[in-house]
């Protein structure tokens, strides 16, 4: 017990703000996966993008039920993220249906790396919510099929996807360094205690190793 | 069971119409308020227009999964009422968060009424499909408590909400007259068999009847 990372100082605060970013992420990834089914060219893919967007929304909602048991005011929690994520979804608008699944791709896979990382350093009741935010029916494999079978016949998607995939992780990493300065207690958990820029940014290379692993598995260049 | 609907000629056509219809509208109404989401000014907004986002998706689904274990195509059954839901939704793309709230609210009433209308007519196991994806646990309530609140300071609201509430109908049943005439199969289903357009007209007087005592319960003029 004397490892239990809830008796870090700051710990309550940084769970707080990994609950918010979480949260706020399920849901704008609902808002912005649901308007991407308008894009998609058939009744089928609306389907696919639909159940995608209504399986975050669930994990939101999960999330919000968690943070209400204990005693966090959800909103207060988001809200420093606010900002962060609607820079992130601004310079980052799909301007078409392949943009918009690679990036609803990349995106899911880029936040549950993150996941990943900080559950392992939170109590357990905490983990239990984030792994089941986290569960995954492999509902997104459906994207690296459409994707591949549209470059093999389309060399020029395939560069600019490639390009599309760089700039989506590029403005999610400048934004979580925005995140990571300004809510230091989040950041600290990652280094049990004070803020190491050098730690974030070790974090960030494994996140950017298995965002490549992803491109390559849709057959774009990382 | 000699008075069993499923029976009478053009019956089949007419529930695989009926499906459709329901099942696309459920789909386009949960892409709409997903969108919405982004006009809602708080967070606890979001999230309440979320979930009537993803309730009607549920209902979508659900029905999908009906048609497919019926044998239907859900693409080919949903495939004639893509044109004039997107005509619809066209015609009314909402100017505010208030507007979108209103056409949420006043669209879910008029789906619903439509469902009681046409579930008198069916066989019991659709019967009892429909009446899944009507399931309502008050969730658009909610939209009833915000527009009282905003036209009680603001009454330049209450026309206009009221004026956008007369068009929202008034597209609605142009665009249902137009499915009406073209799908004659499930018109036939309103009066046991045969085209009767007198009969569509008297349940449409229904639908604006039911309409105008939302608009009342919304505070607005009808």
């Amino acid at each position: 017990m004397d490892q239990d990372p809830a008796g870090a100082p700051g710990y309550d605060a940084a769970v707080v703000d990994l609950l918010g970013v979480l949260a706020y992420g399920e849901l704008t990834a609902f808002i912005r996966m649901a308007g991407d089914c308008d894009l998609a060219p058939t009744l089928a893919l609306k389907t696919r993008m639909g159940h995608l967007a209504t399986v975050d929304f669930q994990h939101y909602e999960q999330l919000l039920e968690h943070m209400r048991e204990r005693g966090i005011d959800p909103d207060a929690a988001m809200a420093p993220f606010v900002a962060p994520f609607s820079a992130f979804h601004e310079r980052t608008r799909p301007r078409g249906w392949l943009e918009g699944l690679v990036k609803a791709y990349v995106g899911d896979g880029i936040a549950k790396d993150f996941y990943k990382e900080m559950s392992a350093l939170v109590d357990e009741e905490t983990r239990a919510v984030m792994s089941a935010a986290l569960e995954d029916a492999g509902q997104a494999d459906f994207v690296v099929e459409i994707v591949r079978d549209t470059i093999r016949s389309d060399a020029a998607a395939a560069g600019r996807l490639a390009l599309w995939g760089r700039r989506l992780l590029g403005e999610a990493l400048s934004q979580a360094q925005v995140v990571a300065v300004e809510r230091d207690a989040m950041s600290a958990l990652l280094v049990g205690g004070g803020l190491d820029l050098g730690e974030v940014g070790r974090m960030f290379s494994r996140l950017t190793e298995n965002h490549q692993r992803r491109m390559t598995r849709m057959g774009l260049d990382a």
